[in-house]
């Protein structure tokens, strides 16, 4: 009665394979999955937010809408017809063993939806230095067409066995060039790609210790899937500030994998950066005058090896 | 910026009157939410699995599937007019302060689906004794019609603030009987009803303590929503079965409510009763022959207060 154990990523392909032969109605297809607009050059899929996806503040969590950011970048590549067999892979990536690991993340939050709030996704991709990819998002409301939502990440290809950090191959630059798009999803002077600073037992007002990652953290590669950290970032942020504010902004740098057996530590502080950067020098970020903000630490418990380094922006909910 | 802190229970209904009233096209507002079929008497939604919805072994988790039974009951309940300002609650039952809770459910999983399967979920609610509710649900394969999961459920109504149980009132009735439909989603001898037995320090085999609920577990009520338990019930079944069977069916006993600042245990123990059941006695249920059986139990560490009672089936993944 059961299905065979099965290669689900390559299941996958399949099965969009199939998606696209089957009698499924062309709108059915395009809302299950979504469409590339603009020549091509974007990809764009539309969601509903569901009763589940939604937190204790009735809007949708941050991981839900990380979630829906991987979902929308996975869906991307599997309908530009270069997926390999990995997640987001290209076919000439597989061949060699190699796989995206993302570096970079930083999110801007305008406003959280709500359940039944229907939001329109758009992505693309463009070339980051010699050897990296920026993959950006913006998320609108569907209705509106108002921008809810801005993102920005950066990708390295790493070898899946030596977990070696690689060169772009000139064969998968090929595959990807033409889909590059000249466009930033956030404007230079408000991206967040300023060092944080790393916290240690000296420096962090807060540790919460002892996290231990669950089975169902883990994703299909065994390991604890990237959206999974926030939950632990935030349970080092004090529950009054969870409760009174909204994360209008995170940037996650990612340093290492987690699997399973690793216990966790979570570290968060005020942040020492935020006065110095009103002062408005030349090169700072303009900034969004968040009334918190914070940098945190996600490392292992046993030998204190760093897995994410973070910043959070946080905005007063009474002074919407 | 930041919308302003709402009732994003009642937005949700407002948002669905949106969604009807909308430019949004007929296959995309089906597509998004679901539509009735057999004259009203069932809802149907269709869903694809996504990449963020599958565990370490690449299929659908338990979790997502009743994260899905639970989207679709809730989008069945909006779409009968029924809706009042609660999570599936009525209008006569919001004017009253009564909610639904949930008492028992039990889901059967013949074949668990892989990223990019299409499900169709088809939910229908009859009526349970003289206070009850019973909620059915049948998952099939989109594209072979194959039932794949079967579930059923039973519901009682509580009064939200003073947490006490009560009948049902003669105008909630009236709502809901026009769609009570006769119709069972797993057959009276399949079905699981027997008693769960309750597993203490002295019987049970392996007990995880510690397991705290994160801020990202609560759901908008401030509890933790009931799907999470699933996670914390897993984490006292020894790992080789995790990774080595296929749970294949599940029942759940809900008996008291959990809020964040309570720390959990986990107990689990192989069943007693798998034996016994293979005699056929007159009136025992007839049981798929799972290659484990063990019934858990989740409690407050602190006083040791039972939340939920369950009962897992598995079938080793290698003799499929």
């Amino acid at each position: 009665m059961i299905r065979k154990k099965v290669n689900g990523v390559s299941m996958a392909k399949e099965n969009f394979g199939l998606l696209k032969d089957s009698p499924i109605s062309a709108p059915l297809h395009s809302c299950l999955l979504g469409r590339f607009v603009e020549d091509r050059f974007v990809y764009r899929q539309t969601f509903i937010i569901r009763s589940y996806e939604i937190g204790p503040d009735k809007t949708a969590t941050m991981e839900t809408l990380m979630n829906l950011l991987q979902e929308t970048a996975l869906n991307h590549v599997t309908s530009s017809g270069l997926a390999g067999n990995g997640f987001g892979a290209t076919r000439e990536m597989s061949l060699r063993k190699l796989i995206w690991v993302v570096t970079r993340i930083h999110i801007q939050v305008q406003r959280y939806s709500s359940w039944g709030d229907v939001v329109e996704i758009d992505t693309w991709v463009d070339a980051a230095g010699k050897n990296g990819m920026r993959r950006d998002w913006i998320i609108r409301d569907y209705h509106t067409k108002e921008i809810i939502t801005r993102a920005t990440s950066t990708w390295v290809i790493m070898n899946r066995e030596t977990r070696r950090l690689s060169k772009i191959p000139e064969q998968v630059k090929q595959e990807v060039i033409p889909f590059y798009l000249n466009r930033l999803a956030i404007p230079h002077v408000e991206n967040d790609v300023d060092k944080i600073d790393k916290l240690t037992d000296g420096t962090a007002e807060r540790i919460r210790s002892g996290l231990a990652p669950r089975w169902s953290d883990m994703d299909a590669n065994q390991h604890v899937n990237n959206v999974k950290y926030i939950g632990w970032i935030l349970e080092s942020v004090p529950i009054k500030v969870l409760e009174a504010y909204h994360l209008t902004s995170i940037t996650l740098e990612y340093w290492r994998e987690c699997r399973q057996s690793n216990l966790l530590e979570s570290l968060t502080s005020t942040s020492r950066t935020s006065s110095a950067t009103s002062e408005g020098s030349d090169g700072a970020r303009k900034r969004s005058n968040p009334d918190l903000e914070y940098i945190h630490l996600l490392r292992m418990e046993a030998d204190k090896a760093e897995i994410i380094r973070a910043r959070t922006e946080w905005h007063s909910k009474s002074g919407d």
